[in-house]
């Protein structure tokens, strides 16, 4: 590549997504690009569908986009809803309101539930919301499971509960992309319709692809939405999907690194990777205690196991830390994004990881703060090698 | 990969697409995912920005999207037209019937110009529809360069000269999916306003990049342009892109593959890349001539010089042939697609390919033909290489 | 790499050895180096000794060294002699000749057996010459199974059985360098008792280990062989190897590429090996005979099936074409070596190789003959293709 | 491969080599492997051949075999010396017996100065034993730099000072396969005459490379040495690589592999590679401190800069911890070699190696020694990063 600088030992990619992606998935993806019509691509095609859907708890469908997660939620509006109809969504975070401008660009109306940025999603207020709708308007709620900007995980079945608490019809679409492969989510057992993934996060890939896990109720809304699709329309991939193929050139050494993925977290097992990312999160939480700093995220129960954003003091800037803490030790961290822009910096610790990768993080961390002379104690990384050793 | 079976020897891959990935790309891709948002990246923006337009031979901005080629059609027409409004598309194969689906899906009224997938859009006709259209509802004529399903090549200068000649304001938006990176194309010096290309063919990349070359009018014709859009918005792309970043999670790994690729065109030089592409296709169809076979393109002006496609004789079916082909010589050729399908094959000739791969793919051709009782003439190989000798 | 040049499509490797290296063994070889001393490389060890052996066709050890093959000639000699021993030899070609300076280093007695390079190894000039052994100073007989120099190969089973008619107690040694893996070779059936090999041919790995396939006579040899030895030493190899190690550091990383060699081997079997280089080599010398060119194997049985020699017409320079066919068709051709240089040309037709590929090869041929002005006859490619479709 | 386990991250390699082999290296022997005779291979060794050296700190020759570093311990010895010729070494750890081994299976006498395993070579032994060889039967002293069974680093540069001191001439042979690219090593300044290096540790390379840099003196002495050498013989490889060739098929990728680290040692800085080594020796130490535990090398002078030796407190076996520490935490920890065994284990800390990847193996040795009872005080980690933050 031509921008390359020299890096001695490897580069420590920490922000919350893309993530390490593993050797064996980079081997995957430097393979032959094949024909997509013919046979070995259908068999690669059953091998991915079929194992697929386990990742997100359902067996459903899930369709697969050459796109980014964006695309995905822009898929999951698109397929679902019609010009001047209501969802409603839940402030979180950076990604709630990305998803909204998505929504509002498509046609559609936004009923936004302000938050602090420091909560999740509040089933109270949505079944109050929905219990408000008379009319029937909302035909949609829109949840972040796993707001990336801020390492809040949303209570999604008990949005469901609320709702259905209410009687109220409207379809559930849940973005998981920082959650889906890390966090223990259930599409089926929670009652969601559309669930949007992307590649780069837990699934361990590069980004480059988007997903929709539909239910049965979503599929048909589908059939009577009147959003204008063509890409990212579910019904010619599903029907293509059936022969395993897809209706235009899929990504398919993207799909090679999916299917040897999907090996791994397999082999690994589901509950053992989630056991896994819980612990590098309780890990991560000592640390910040232990330097005596501010997890962003306020209620323990919503407490990220991908990310924790930590909170600068006043008057430092988290950003001049990322960027010494890059120079000086080759290590990214997430940045504030939106209003967090300076305030925070996030620590990614998902997909593929472990504990001395971890140690290596928050050292690195720690190192950093001391350099940058940000206020804190020492022992935030020993607190966390005692979590690690429980 | 869980569904690959014994090869003995390198597969040949010839379809028209996509095409043998070089090992230099398949290595750039095979390298550990980066941070979006850090100076790294930047600076690979950079290269790929700063040298990507040469290959559609422009000075204007390129927007590239993680989607397939079909993507990258959403984006030309939903960036510049508005519901209702009318486009003039021409029928050249399959591609142009997708395409217009999308058109369609968007809600434009699509005015067709049919065709006998054996000839390329024709200028004069698309003059007298616009002539005819005093109420300028044509927004956009949309044109296939090089019609994948069929092997012929239309003649986009003269399509706009002729639309210039009628003095009628409609965008010109081209298809160069299959020829770019191999077939002479300028956007520039054609006049063209959205050229819509893909990653898999000429490029030598995996598939997963759409692209849309964008002239200043149509910039300007995106600013009043009322389809809704949110993925596919060049706006906030190339306004991120200014800085050296993408608005979402860009596809990170294919983006070194287009760096590495990028540079293997500019060190082939552009000329040289058309001139050997030229002499495949004259050698190919040299075989064709050979084997008392007929080339579906019609016109010698309209031969493309990517593919060939190669008409069966009355009651031989072309999947038939493919079939065996593959079993015994693990080569895929290019399927008939749509109305063609069982009546004619086509040979990919395009992209990461040599005189030797293109014998070994003529020969196979020639050998299949054999074996599966077409009637032919042998010698068609023998034809190719006394044009490559010359 | 520093000093490549551009290369459009696949350059054809189509010397005798290096092969074209699958994508499956390049992949496997880029993995992570391990520990060489840990569980999990006492697993690959285990994996690779349980199978390698079937390649030789012995129920015997196979030892593996990190070297050329000159390296697993030069163990052969020394873990098998003492100073001052006779070894005989026969003259087939270049690499009798080197083995031959190695065992004079060596301090070896080579008694040698002429030939013209045309011919294998004589069984009847090899027993007569033991037969006048009478103080039994020769104490093994030296043969080249497939003499990469002139695609020739020698009769080793009748080797051994004209050795056995005399009664003599020599051992036979056998380098089967070009030939394992391509061309039947039974190690125990046929009674050698060393067969040295490489990696870089039958095998499609790079070049860097080499091979001992060993029989208990000469295990028994070695007891009291009294060259001195230490990198070549059988003894503590085979004591490491019980454990799923080595006495030294391994080449880790040739040794993913021999396990993925090796499945790739037993996956399309042994027998279906041959017969594919069998038909190769049926389909060269029928285009040899097509172009009315020369064999510089004299006796259809010794044919080589890996590789053939082609003998120049007076007075043009193999090597001049050889220069050609690179420059022009990206194609690398074996050289004449030693006294044959400049009047033949090898071609390679072994390992990762397929009928197409082929074809290539035979056009890459026929085309550089005619642009060089050799004297020749055009429908060489067109006969192997007749031969290709029996 | 066959025998894979899960890895969830990527596994901690830190024996003291095979190291960490970068992706850069690692993709760049991800490529075909190419004539060995033309004109591209003869380019590759010319840009190997005009660096390698610098690694060395020689102007002299460096000579490459495909070998583990063991053969370039025969290669040095066999080129330079006779049989029943006395060298004279220095007992530092397990490597040098195992040279002792290779001396004395050549038929060397072997002079040996006996030592603790927790010193280097001394240079006034040396010396004195040079001092009363009247009858100058030792031609050769060999000292190993960094003995990696030890963590103890010799005073190359005070030997040479009195071995001349002594007027002797025998000539300086120094193993550096654990030093080389790594620790300030300079062999024409110190006076070496053959030095011996190996690909897998300091030049982050696989093995199966061994090295020898050649003094003028070393060269004369070949062109009298009497043991028999061929594999090993500098000569053809000295004369054949002038043409930028080998006069064996050599490792080719295996090269490709050394080209590219040599890019990245000559990119980062021979003296910036030193000091990285040395500020990892010295956290690590740091560490080794901060848990009250011994450092197996006794003399700070004489610390390595690549590994460090840990002692076990009494009744603590080291194998059981390097055991659970790879169950636990996926790293591998070097063992005790020889007379060591199961009394310390070796941390290795060099080759592509960075700040955070120390710390997530020192987390892992203190979060180990904790698990497994091993008496200790915690703060070893602590104390590195307080090195690391100088």
């Amino acid at each position: 590549m031509s921008a390359s600088r020299v890096h001695e030992g490897r580069h420590f990619l920490q922000i919350p997504g893309p993530t390490n992606v593993p050797d064996r998935v980079l081997g995957a993806m430097h393979q032959p690009t094949m024909d997509h019509r013919g046979p070995e691509f259908a068999a690669l095609t059953r091998s991915i569908l079929s194992r697929l859907p386990r990742v997100f708890q359902t067996s459903g469908p899930v369709v697969i986009f050459p796109s980014s997660g964006t695309g995905a939620w822009e898929a999951a509006l698109a397929n679902t809803l019609s010009a001047g109809d209501s969802v409603l969504m839940s402030e979180t975070g950076q990604f709630s309101h990305l998803w909204r401008g998505v929504a509002e660009r498509l046609g559609l109306q936004v009923e936004w539930i302000e938050g602090d940025w420091r909560h999740g999603a509040d089933p109270v207020k949505i079944a109050d919301r929905l219990s408000a709708d008379k009319e029937k308007k909302i035909r949609a709620v829109a949840v972040v499971h796993n707001e990336t900007s801020t390492g809040v995980a949303s209570n999604v079945a008990g949005a469901r509960q609320a709702m259905d608490a209410t009687g109220h019809s409207a379809l559930l679409l849940v973005d998981t992309i920082s959650s889906l492969g890390s966090i223990d989510y259930r599409h089926d057992e929670w009652g969601v319709d559309v669930t949007v993934g992307g590649s780069q996060k837990g699934l361990m890939l590069p980004p480059g692809l988007g997903f929709n896990a539909v239910s049965g109720k979503a599929l048909e809304a589908s059939a009577s939405a009147k959003l204008s699709r063509a890409y990212w329309d579910w019904q010619p991939i599903l029907e293509a999907n059936r022969q395993g193929f897809f209706p235009y050139t899929p990504a398919t050494n993207l799909l090679y690194a999916l299917d040897e993925a999907l090996s791994m977290l397999l082999e690994e097992g589901l509950q053992a990777v989630f056991a896994r990312h819980t612990r590098f999160a309780r890990a991560t939480r000592a640390a910040v205690d232990g330097w005596g700093l501010e997890n962003l995220a306020a209620v323990p129960s919503e407490y990220s196991n991908s990310l924790t954003a930590v909170m600068m003091p006043e008057g430092h800037d988290a950003d001049k830390l990322r960027g010494m803490i890059l120079e000086r030790f080759d290590m990214s961290l997430g940045t504030g994004l939106g209003r967090l822009k300076g305030k925070v910096f996030r620590i990614g610790h998902l997909g593929h990881f472990n504990d001395l990768m971890l140690m290596g993080t928050l050292s690195g961390v720690e190192m950093g703060l001391h350099l940058a002379g940000v206020p804190h104690q020492a022992g935030g990384a020993s607190a966390a090698m005692r979590v690690l050793c429980e």
